[in-house]
């Protein structure tokens, strides 16, 4: 310890509402770039992180991961407790929105993006006929009611493998193929519209997930629970693989990353 | 309507992350200053607000209240919806962190302030072994175990009529009195510290509160929960009327303004 190379993997919660998403940009506030600030400072040597996911602005996440490798002198368990404390300056007066929840060592050639084998997001819309303040950073709050059986009959169209091109904004990372399979799509609700409103969560697992996928497809299950659209037409939009057919990029403060996957 | 001057009482919810605090102040975004603004040019004439507690920077309003009078064109009942929709300019991506709840008319010579009776707040603790980002901004977060019956034993002391002197910080408005009426204070709990943790709500209602005496009042209940002062060292820092015999200021983001109270 001390002078061999760790390739170290993190697991990462943030709160996105105060960030301009995970990656690095020069004058802004960033989650990879405040993490690396901080842990270059408390690990004593240059830390530069691949993050398996990179989230927007606004967008939250439970359980983002991130691999580095380098030659620290502080054990990897000490990792999470002290990178945290140094995030959290002043723990009464203002605890971080951002925390590293575990840290463990990889064997080499590990990487946390390239290693992983798939995703859960979740999107959390709240239904009720009044928006709460309380919730705008966490969920988006539409306030005519949903039908969520309509929701699942249209996730119906969506789990699977196919071409998922209707589904991605332009602006991403060029991909090789828009070819993904989403092999969970659940739309779970609690509570009801009238009776103090429905918590709605979109849980959608896969292996791999294009540029604002997760929230097209939010927007796309949104309109349909709200009659805008039918059901089939999703099937149109997936087999047309035209992102005009598709529905709208629903905003980020209603989604989390909520775990990476990998093989073992 | 549209020709005579209106009283017009409202209640308000804001989220007081991104404030600071109720009152008016030159540069810098306040509940009361943003109110204003908008509901002017909404209402198309000056809006000037006087509100039930002017609330610290960071700190919560479910209930917060505020009168005004003036001549105004619009319908007393369309207050809420014109005023919400203005302050909420992209309702898709950002929804707004104030609301108003309610408008209705009130007598000449009603105000807001002056014709409260009393005011309950609430001071929200999250207690778990592990801090989570997402409550950051929503409780007051306390890693080690609360005892809450020491809570409750120490809030003994604190019901009734007390001359409050030493729950005031410095600086705030000069009163006549410290002396004031809590007439209720409640220390209710949800889950367990073990099991993914509680939340600890302090349920605090009185006739008037000193400047920063709910949060040191909170403060202090939380070291008796602690351990780091007994129940009875309340007793003997409200009998010496001494500030520094109390506990420290609870953070201000795990302080709720719940409910203005008037006669009638």
């Amino acid at each position: 310890m001390g002078t061999e190379e760790r390739n170290i993997f993190i697991k990462i919660a943030y709160d996105g509402t105060d960030f301009s998403g995970w990656q690095r940009q020069p004058g802004r506030r960033t989650v990879c770039g405040e993490l690396e600030e901080v842990m270059s400072r408390v690990l004593g040597a240059p830390v530069s992180l691949s993050g398996a996911s990179r989230t927007d602005a606004g967008v939250h996440a439970c359980g983002q991961t991130a691999s580095f490798t380098g030659i620290y002198g502080i054990p990897t368990e000490r990792i999470p407790k002290a990178v945290n404390d140094a995030l959290a300056r002043d723990r009464l007066e203002r605890v971080s929105d951002v925390e590293i929840l575990s840290a463990e060592e990889k064997p080499e050639g590990f990487h946390a993006r390239f290693s992983s084998t798939g995703k859960r997001y979740i999107y959390r819309i709240s239904n009720a006929p009044k928006t709460d303040v309380f919730k705008h950073r966490s969920h988006f709050q539409v306030t005519r009611p949903l039908d969520v059986s309509l929701m699942r009959e249209a996730a119906e169209y969506i789990k699977g493998e196919h071409d998922f091109a209707c589904f991605q904004s332009a602006g991403g990372t060029p991909r090789e193929t828009t070819v993904r399979n989403v092999y969970r799509l659940d739309v779970l609700e609690k509570g009801g519209f009238g009776t103090g409103g429905s918590l709605i969560d979109i849980v959608i697992e896969g292996n791999g997930f294009l540029y604002n996928m997760v929230r097209i497809i939010s927007g796309t299950l949104a309109e349909a629970g709200l009659g805008k659209r039918t059901p089939e037409s999703v099937l149109q939009a997936i087999e047309a693989k035209d992102r005009s057919l598709a529905g709208f990029v629903a905003p980020p403060q209603g989604l989390y990353l909520d775990e990476v996957f990998y093989q073992e």
